[in-house]
């Protein structure tokens, strides 16, 4: 009596908490042994269709778009209780074979649908509001009140949030109903969603590969089907890569249209860089939707951080030829096969639907990555240290490595010297210079686009290569111009890798070390690291996206050009 | 030869600005000594009119509004070559009784105004846009082509700028003059302007009192009718406080409405609180003629933190009856008694106009203030201190005790911790939440206030006493919320000192030792300190104006509700 309890280990809070995920998990969703793929099971996308484990109207409901299933429910074909049920099941599934999902809350989603349902017939079929039934997931950071929001910190569990963040508050006004809640990186920083609470997530057309970060956990629901629409946040790629690497459309919106706040996260204070929410989904018009619906809501009016603007329809009417700048990497790196193929595809379809195209080479991409590498670092990992030490668990390899030091090195490195708040600012007043060159030089292009106009989009890759194998790390990526300038991002997928078609010519030249270090990562994934049967490990069966960048808070334009890309591009697998 | 030149004194590098200002008046504008006020006139407001130096027709120009001006020019009633010759001629004297002026730049103005003439004839009275021939004057912060931007530092004198703020260029296009850039505290950073390069600027209705600042230089030009509307900036309370002392309207937008871009600034490149710029003027439809023809220049397409929102002239289309939230103080200081009496005055006419007023006090205005104190300060000084140290000349008092250290001291205590990166994050996150609760607190008056909408803005006093002493200092003042919450802020004027009215009560109890300091402070200067005379000092003649606070990004609807206090209130001198 009196004795201090003992703190219990990491361990046994990350055991316990999965442990709750699964005892979530109704026994009828439960994939029986008898059908579950064996671990070394590569491709599980077609489990649902080849399982026999879904019913076909399972099936329809869940692989319809988001657009579509709020317009049958507004028809009262399906009901919201039907829908939210056999998403759940696709969701419960997903995590038995991805595990993808942190928190589950089907419970609490049914009970809403059946709230709905009942709503919209005791109102002669009118709906709540333009969401009315449609299932939504979201990335770990965004509370649902009664459960965590742990984004992959062992310290955060066991505080299960009181109040729903702001997004899903405007989100559920107008009709929608969370359902889970999806893996991340351990402190969001990482392109691959694993962390000590809850393990990895895994891509369902190669289980070797990685679904990207820090929305890994969306990105392998969507591309499943088990989420018809899901939210991520995006501070350096985490919405771009994911989708890029499992071929979905998404949206990585400016500042201030898509609610942020009240949103747990990594980084709490740091404003020199946005983090931004934004849709992952599998339509064009499913961004649209999800945008008009939470416009609608007029997020200012409670959040102070949201801009005033409405979602401008009239900014969604594009004129009939476009111009598009290319950039086949950024003059220091340049796109590995699979990547250069898909940049070809789109500049061939796109000309051949009358569209324009021009070269861009986006030369400022690495010197913005330098700038938000110091804004991401900029207190030394403090916070990372801090909330990763309170239950200490270990800091992922990879976040020692980023930071430049490992736990026990920084004990030591107490004397070196950290950034100063007026080095902050200086970094910032960088920005604003290549902001401004930015702007400037995307403007100039009207003297070349032939159509009066500067180019309407930047089509180049979010990373060189397709989705990697599971720590693999990330060599070079370009996910850094779009926050750091707060550029209205699309993304759209073109293709799937072709270990045929995707082999690294043999009169190849690098155009710098750098080049030659990504080019070799990739080479190698394709081609040295064979599993058993021979096949390569990696890249093989990974979808293929391309980002879209547009002027700060254009997300009109953006998903109209999305639009665009999905009639002209198309995906060819 | 090959020996090091001598740094040259600052005292040398100061009186060569000031008698390079003082070159550039014409000497037809110089004031004959024979009509010249003594130095210890006070009032010179009535200069223009009782000297005789000027003609009607300069002074019917000269005391127009800005939205006046352009009508004449457009309506070829008058010529732009006259307008700005008038007004040159009545800053030149307002110079040499305020000393208001930095940089002087008739030559080029009257150049630019006679090409506009030219314009206009050659093109059947065709202006070039909305501001064709309106000169505007700048506060020292805007480059023009030509002349330095000192913003009050020794060290940043010759090194005059080659390229225009993005802001004038915005304005020049839309037809405006740039004339004369005016006068700023050293650093900026301080409520007075008073500065080693270009010394102490005086307000007209009692010289000596200040016009505030940072933008006093600008409110002593513009009371002075030495400009139609000027160009100020505030990240403290830098446009309201001196439009507040002189009687002015005045806006303080929200960041993102006005360009800042390539403007000269301390703290460059510190964005946790943003300086906003805006108009000063004499009339709410200039305003609005400034915000208008400045969003049709689509700033954000040459200044990538300028907002894509037009001037949405629809929000300046108010509901019949308006409810204000009136704070008489913020619970911890009240208004001294002529702040008082100002606040009475304009709820008694806004109720005797049918609007509504309910109390609204601001509680949260302390903690915002401390807030924004920690990011102003959260260099340490550093920056002050490197550009003011760089010429040698010595910081400011106010500034040494603002920031708690003389400069020597500032070596002796390098072993105090500054504000590390990590702790100004808790400190914006502090602010995140504090605006998460103004924004709660607002909306939820829409409860009390009868019209079926939250109060539609808080009146207040910007600081608790009216135009100050020179070195007065601040002991506490309410300008850090608007630029805390990037919240859209006007100034009206009400009324003007009254010494007999404007007396502290005998029963008056202080609600706080601040209260009574600042209650002590000014009832000293009103009855304590006697000219020779027996006039008391200070206050006496000075205009007292009050603050409209909305929300976020409402320029539009502020302005709107300023006509109504300009129609209702009035000025009663």
């Amino acid at each position: 009596m009196g004795s201090t309890p003992q703190k219990e280990p990491w361990q046994s809070i990350a055991a316990r908490k999965q442990a709750q995920r699964e005892s979530k998990i109704p026994s009828e969703w439960r994939i029986p042994q008898t059908l579950l793929p064996p671990p070394e099971a590569s491709v599980v996308q077609d489990f649902p269709h080849t399982s026999g484990f879904f019913t076909g109207r399972e099936l329809t409901i869940t692989e319809s778009t988001a657009s579509d299933v709020v317009a049958k429910i507004a028809a009262q074909e399906w009901s919201a209780e039907e829908v939210t049920k056999a998403i759940c099941k696709r969701a419960a599934v997903a995590q038995q074979l991805l595990n993808c999902v942190t928190e589950i809350y089907f419970e609490e989603a049914i009970g809403r649908a059946r709230e709905l349902d009942v709503y919209q017939k005791q109102h002669d079929g009118k709906t709540v509001g333009p969401l009315h039934g449609l299932p939504i997931s979201f990335k770990d950071q965004f509370n649902l009140p009664g459960v965590d929001s742990t984004i992959g910190y062992i310290s955060y569990a066991d505080k299960p949030a009181t109040t729903p963040s702001t997004l899903v508050q405007l989100l559920t006004s107008a009709g929608a109903i969370p359902y889970v809640k999806s893996n991340v990186p351990a402190t969001l920083m990482m392109g691959e969603s694993v962390n000590n609470v809850f393990g990895r997530t895994l891509n369902p057309r190669n289980r070797s590969l990685t679904t990207g970060g820090s929305s890994g956990g969306e990105s392998a629901l969507v591309t499943f089907r088990a989420s018809f629409l899901g939210v991520g946040t995006d501070i350096g790629g985490s919405i771009r890569h994911p989708a890029s690497y499992t071929g979905l459309f998404a949206l990585r919106p400016s500042h201030g249209r898509v609610s942020y706040q009240q949103a747990v996260n990594t980084y709490l204070g740091q404003e020199a860089v946005r983090s931004c929410a934004g849709p992952l989904c599998r339509s064009p018009a499913d961004i649209s939707l999800f945008m008009r619906s939470l416009a609608a809501q007029e997020p200012w009016l409670s959040d102070p951080q949201a801009l005033p603007i409405p979602w401008r329809t009239e900014l969604e009417i594009l004129p009939a030829q476009l111009c598009f700048g290319f950039g086949m990497g950024d003059g220091h790196v340049t796109p590995t096969p699979p990547l250069r193929r898909a940049m070809e595809i789109t500049k061939a379809k796109l000309e051949a639907a009358g569209h324009k195209v021009i070269d861009f080479t986006p030369h400022e991409m690495p010197e913005a990555s330098e700038i938000i590498t110091e804004m991401w670092s900029a207190d030394n990992g403090q916070g990372f240290q801090r909330d990763t030490d309170a239950s200490g668990e270990p800091l992922h390899p990879q976040l020692e490595r980023w930071l430049g030091h490992s736990a026990a090195e920084a004990q030591l490195k107490t004397g070196e010297k950290p950034q100063s708040v007026f080095d902050t600012w200086q970094n910032q007043h960088r920005r604003a210079l290549l902001a401004q060159r930015w702007l400037e030089r995307w403007q100039a292009t009207a003297k070349e686009t032939g159509t009066g106009r500067p180019i309407d989009g930047l089509i180049m890759p979010s990373t060189p290569f397709p989705a990697i194998r599971h720590d693999g790390g990330y060599p070079w990526h370009w996910g850094a111009m779009s926050p750091l300038l707060d550029l209205a991002t699309g993304v759209f997928p073109v293709t799937k890798v072709d270990l045929e078609k995707d082999k690294v010519p043999a009169d190849w030249q690098p155009i710098s070390a750098k080049d030659k270090e990504v080019m070799e990562y990739l080479n190698n994934s394709l081609t040295s690291i064979l599993h058993a049967d021979g096949r390569p490990e990696n890249h093989s069966n990974a979808l293929i996206g391309l980002a879209l960048i547009a002027r700060r808070l254009e997300e009109e334009k953006v998903t109209a050009m999305l639009e665009v890309m999905k009639d002209v591009v198309g995906i060819d697998y």
